[in-house]
């Protein structure tokens, strides 16, 4: 392997710790003896703990984006439909080994107010973005009716997809995601009517 | 103050101290230097790391339940809609200061199988269960159509108050809970009509 290899191997192996047992647990030390190198030639590489975990960072997002974000939708009239299967899929085939940890560990984090923080919030607004995009695009072309709020409409489906992420890895039952997409279609469905007024009658 | 009192003083201590760094990042040594006792005076309280975590769990679980779940709800319409803004206020008041940890360390230690990691499962349980007796009594009381499916329906509201809670503790932005309260309200509306079929016209 060139060294750009040895790097990726290196981080792939860090994204799965990460995954399972959270970012800051991650240490050039325990990742030294997980890949079964020294700490000095790990060093060479990262340099530091902060470094390492930025790195983990950016190679995470970019496994998540080249397979969810990044397909081919030019002229597509299911861009939205086809990222959100692929982000659902991304969680079932538990590609994360521990769950997709972005929003995990921004929480985790977030008092720290550092360039780790700062990548991870990131991550999230792109999230959200590749989210919103994708509703604008919907609309655009018609599957989802212009009143849809794309800012609402994109927290909403980002809160199914990372719950589903998260329940799943708790509680380890994929019945999970059949919710998830129950209420995926609910969200893109056409706007409800309005609620009826309560009545006393059951 | 009584031993009762003390120990119920550092437990919130050591809510706080969970929901902003993690509960893993909880130890006797930490606490006793943040609450100014010894830690061999904790050790009295608590005897180990576990026994402190489970005890913080079980803290912060009494505190959810009294502020978000313990209401008279007998004979009342609005027993679901009652429970979720007085759920969405306990993350607006940031009563843990950090955000609700229960997901986050559940998913943090799902790996782990131990005594904490289950006492975390069982509150997310318990707070689905919540959700999952509110949607059936409002589907009761014909405030919700009959068709709603009370599980998925309390997976799809657990993950907007539980992003909401996250997405605010990360980006600092209010009106996220803006969005929750959309979501909820298209949620909780009649079923939607069916997609419309998707046509080339924007």
């Amino acid at each position: 392997m060139n060294a750009s290899d040895t790097r990726t191997a290196i981080l792939d192996t860090a994204v799965e710790l990460a995954s399972v047992r959270g970012l800051e647990e991650l240490s050039i030390g325990g990742l030294a003896s997980t890949v079964k190198m020294s700490k000095s030639g790990l060093f060479a590489h990262f340099g530091s703990k902060q470094e390492l975990q930025l790195a983990t960072v950016a190679e995470a997002w970019e496994i998540f984006e080249s397979e969810v974000l990044l397909e081919p939708t030019f002229g597509r009239q299911d861009v939205l439909a086809g990222l959100l299967e692929r982000w659902l899929s991304f969680y079932e085939r538990e590609v994360f080994a521990g769950g997709c940890f972005f929003v995990l560990s921004a929480v985790e984090l977030a008092n720290r107010q550092d360039a780790v923080s700062k990548a991870l919030v990131d991550a999230i607004d792109r999230q959200l973005a590749a989210l919103e995009a994708a509703v604008r695009s919907a609309i655009e072309s018609g599957e989802l009716p212009a009143r849809k709020d794309p800012g609402q409409t994109a927290f909403a489906l980002h809160s199914v997809l990372i719950n589903a992420d998260s329940l799943f890895q708790v509680r380890h039952d994929r019945a999970v995601f059949d919710d998830a997409r129950a209420t995926i279609g609910e969200l893109l469905a056409e706007p409800p009517r309005p609620r009826r007024s309560t009545s006393t009658v059951p």
